[in-house]
């Protein structure tokens, strides 16, 4: 019998060896995809993924619209799928995220939307998945087999294939990823820094993750492992849309988590910080740069864009998630109800 | 000094006439712009808003999947506004949805929109305000001045607008929402019926509520409603969404609301609600049909076409989050931290 968690902590600490490689081998498919992708001069992109690797593609929805000024909408599959909707998709790229490749929903939504007319991309862990096959694309993130049912990997391989396709749609190089697997593998070597913060949330029965633009996909992706994991009930919210309500109901008692590496997400951020001060919130800040406003703070590897902080930090808050569950008793490798494929129509 | 809730209370109790006078009222000035935007022909719309009005804005991105196979996104202000992207949006519609017409992010994404080849239209309950006149076309939803901070009748009001307005351009004459203003009347009577369901969520520190297609934005509205006024922990997700990681944290301790209205958002709601009994969840099942699972029933109107119940379903939800407030000697007027009008940037 493993120990708890084991199978998860070794997939997080496989993560700087899956981005390098990934930085190493994937440039030349990635360039091929683009080049494809930029034949079609799509006009508009539809991001396909459920879970997870919903958080790798909203990740895709700041990049493309930011940096290619690509208008972008997250697909509700159920509109294709239950409702029977068949939209016209001629000059849309519809891109498809997940591990397993093989959620029925999302496979039937790219095979509809294929044939509506958009150009299809799937991006997966699963080269010979149904939906690598239904679509006309397909990148494939290498991430080796992943066992646990907490996603780590594939979510920052995810991440970073996603980030290289568009900056090669945007003429890039992929230099300014260069710098990503060793930090990663710094944040690797952080777990015990980790279990200590982990201790203050122990009997937490809830817990608000905050970010901005590059940022704000992290905080969902650390609010569904926290759930998943160590049943905590975690709310994820971007800066902005935490001031439109949610803030009522932060209090002393209520433990924040904000990810905040420097650069324009920051500066967002700081109108966000000062209102959750002013509540008495229990923040703990995890930034570049401390700012003397008295948070717990969590260090972040200096010296990255912000727009490649997303792979990096995630790991810090999926030791979170490990060590809250095994402080509480908890199998971070056998979340109640959960299975490794989740199949939904 | 008015009793506690009392503002929000008879904001609740206008929405049946509100919803009238706009079936009665807004048929001419909606087909008029839906005119206007069909002589554009989008092909693709985005949606822009914040807090309540971005599940009305949730609502319209269902209607006009389905109805009229337009791919949809919701806009991330931040990219526009914080870091300066200036999309290609020839041939995009942008709706931007919001009560006061007045948070600063909204009315700069809709200006930027607009410089970059978008048809623009805002839908307002102030058609005086900045974002009414940044936005080339405007409707205005006239819910008359909305006092309390917990957004009620704005909202339902916007639900019924969207849905007139991809109605018309459907090509509808309006008429599948005419039982509308009636079933909320019959709701709005309803209000002690839900204090007695309210008596056991008195002590609950967290909540799930969910729904799908059409009924998933009348989920997340009730989070926030819950959020804001009783400091619930309110989680919502689509039924496929809780399927995928976050089922993990639902035990019998954990309640759950699932808004489940006859048709085929309730099909495929089936396998979700089988998941959470055998997870023993307490599960209240707000439907038409009790289909007899052994849950906690509320009964929802029958009769209307699933695509017009949300702005009649989330009325309980309302009145379940102004008395859950009142059972905790809170005053859903007065929510700690928040204002009327919230300016984001």
């Amino acid at each position: 019998m493993p120990a708890p968690g084991s199978m998860m902590a070794a997939e997080i600490a496989e993560q700087p060896a899956v981005l390098a490689r990934l930085l190493d081998d994937a440039l030349a498919s990635t360039r091929m995809v683009a080049s494809a992708v930029a034949r079609r001069s799509p006009r508009f992109v539809l991001l396909a993924a459920r879970g997870t690797s919903d958080h790798a593609a909203l990740f895709a929805k700041y990049l493309l619209e930011i940096r290619l000024g690509l208008p972008c909408g997250l697909m509700s599959p159920s509109t294709m799928t239950a409702y029977g909707a068949r939209p016209r998709l001629a000059d849309c790229l519809v891109v498809a995220v997940s591990q397993s490749g093989s959620s029925p929903d999302l496979v039937e939504s790219v095979a509809v939307a294929r044939a509506c007319g958009a150009t299809t991309l799937a991006l997966t862990n699963a080269p010979a998945s149904d939906l690598a096959t239904a679509a006309e694309l397909h990148l494939d993130v290498g991430a080796g087999p992943e066992r646990a049912v907490a996603a780590t990997k594939s979510y920052t391989a995810q991440c970073l294939a996603l980030w290289l396709l568009v900056d090669a749609l945007a003429g890039g190089d992929g230099s300014a990823a260069r710098g990503v697997p060793d930090a990663a593998q710094a944040m690797v070597e952080r777990r015990g820094e980790v279990a200590d913060l982990a201790a203050r949330y122990r009997f937490a029965s809830r817990v608000v993750l905050t970010g901005r633009g590059y940022s704000y996909p992290t905080a969902r992706e650390a609010a569904i492992k926290l759930m998943e994991t160590s049943y905590l009930a975690a709310h994820a919210f971007s800066g902005a849309d935490l001031m439109h309500g949610p803030m009522a109901m932060i209090d002393p008692q209520y433990p924040v988590v904000a990810v905040v590496p420097a650069g324009i997400g920051q500066r967002a951020m700081e109108p966000v910080l000062f209102r959750l001060q002013a509540s008495g919130a229990d923040v703990l800040l995890m930034g570049t740069e401390d700012a003397g406003t008295g948070c717990t703070y969590f260090r972040l590897p200096p010296g990255l864009d912000e727009q490649v902080h997303p792979p990096v930090d995630i790991i810090a808050l999926q030791w979170l998630s490990l060590e809250i569950a095994l402080a509480r008793g908890l199998d971070p490798d056998a979340p109640r109800g959960l299975a490794k494929v989740t199949q939904t129509w």
